[in-house]
């Protein structure tokens, strides 16, 4: 299992809630965390890629990265 | 050209910037127009259906529908 960590710019619970969405329809994601605090969202998976992932993350009109920390 | 009309939750600028980021990147919109204080995203396009555009809309991880109004 893999897990991929993102920096998300969210600035409501209607942006978090978006990204959770758009996640949790996503098959091949075991689990996944939005954080609106921290601006960071965790992905566990064993099928995607971590560019496979940013991109789904990316669908939602967020602006997204691949987290360093 | 077809001009449709949808309903799309969206609390805050944040949501509704990323509605709009979402379809300035799809090919084949020619114009959008999306409306926080009104909950509603016009778009135009003459090669994309109804459905198309709302599956889009939908990856963005809002609720939306066709709007009847």
């Amino acid at each position: 299992m893999a897990e991929y960590k993102y920096d998300v710019v969210m600035s409501c619970g209607g942006c978090s809630g978006a990204v959770s969405r758009a996640l949790g329809k996503l098959e091949g994601v075991e689990k996944y965390d939005v954080s609106l605090e921290t601006q960071k969202v965790t992905v566990e998976s064993n099928s995607l890629t971590e560019d496979e992932i940013l991109d789904v993350i990316r669908k939602t009109g967020k602006t997204a990265s691949i987290s360093s920390a």
